[in-house]
């Protein structure tokens, strides 16, 4: 146990899938070495690191909890035991911690303090489904969560529709779950019909992977259940 | 070799760290079923194809160059053996296909055949550098490459300065290693001293990994030098 006192940023799965095939094997190794986190769920913080590694000794470990429930004067404590010269792992809900969650909070402190912050490699659906969707990677924005009631999602999305007309920029965003199948059809009659939508939904799920590209026009006739799955969406007009 | 018939987004090592450090085992696995790549460069894929697994049938397979000096007529017969029901991978010259890279092209016309595509999880130093520079993850922007000149530069960094501070999302870009110093000594001198910047050099290589966010005006008095190591730049107003 000599690993380097550092904030590790360490991807978790984001799908049933085994850990090994998204997950590089070098964290694992990295993750051996520390036993305080900062996690978005300690549940599932506890159930990835057991499925990662049976034997890893979690009633050793510290977990602090850090979501929307979070005090925020509480935050800065969290970092004590690297202050200490132990390395500390933040693990998101899903995915790569510091992105689409509050964790980039932990990150700015270290970064204040001088504290050495050290990114791992693993599945992020973002940077995936842009991958997968064929739209432009050599410039592209993610917008986060849309509004809620349609209308003002209708004229957020004309506002992105024109963004990405005006800049090539692609733009993605993401949307609760429930939510996933009355946005697709809110963005078919929202979008001109020939701007390129793709919706990526299942990210790494064996059984639920979809990742579809269709101008909005042939959105409309299409049929699709997006409900329950995690999907990103994302909108190109080049 | 039973692996599905798709385009698969192969993302590839971005420093000379061993692969099994940053690379999931179940991309070796699936690589082990492809003969046919599209690659930005011959030379380094077969090099990461060797470094991954040392006894990769490498004489056996196809490899397409996608570059600036591809002709662009001919991307579209890069994909005749998935046509005919064979994998195809397709490998960037560091990190993610499909990001910062001309990748995108393949998979838009996969996308627009409804072939199927396959993005594989691994490193990206964009999206690392974002986890561990402390910035907005709700929110991000990447640019791409900025103007070449001094003084286009210096107006594109103010336009980024003030996006980020009208939209509160980080701004990403990156640059020719050989100009990265001189483009952080811009920096210094152009952001506002309270905008802070994060230089994220040589992710992932054990030897210059360094990741760092101040104020632009502590940039000014810093001793750094990142020429000659892949970096990426960020600004953030929050």
């Amino acid at each position: 146990m000599n690993l380097e006192a550092a904030l590790y940023m360490i991807p978790v799965s984001i799908s049933d899938a085994a850990p090994s095939d998204f997950i590089p094997a070098g964290n694992i190794g990295i993750v051996a070495g520390i036993r305080h986190f900062i996690v978005e769920n300690v549940r599932t913080a506890r159930r990835f690191l057991r499925r990662c590694d049976p034997s890893f000794p979690i009633g050793d470990c510290t977990f602090c909890e850090l979501n929307g429930h979070t005090d925020p004067n509480e935050i800065h404590s969290f970092l004590e035991p690297l202050r200490k010269g132990q390395p500390v792992g933040m693990m998101s809900e899903a995915g790569c911690p510091g992105v689409a969650d509050p964790g980039a909070s932990v990150a700015a402190i270290a970064q204040r303090e001088g504290l050495k912050t050290v990114p791992l490699a693993g599945p992020s659906s973002i940077l995936m489904s842009l991958m997968a969707s064929g739209f432009n990677g050599q410039g592209f924005s993610f917008n986060g969560y849309l509004p809620i009631s349609d209308a003002e999602k209708a004229k957020r999305v004309r506002e992105l529709e024109s963004t990405a007309a005006k800049t090539g920029m692609t733009q993605i965003f993401i949307e609760t779950p429930y939510r996933n199948n009355r946005t697709v059809a809110l963005l078919a009659e929202t979008l001109r019909p020939d701007t390129l939508l793709c919706v990526a939904s299942g990210i790494t799920d064996p059984e639920k992977e979809s990742i579809t590209t269709l101008p909005a026009r042939l959105w409309k006739k299409k049929i699709y259940d997006y409900a329950k799955t995690p999907s990103i969406f994302l909108i190109s007009r080049r």
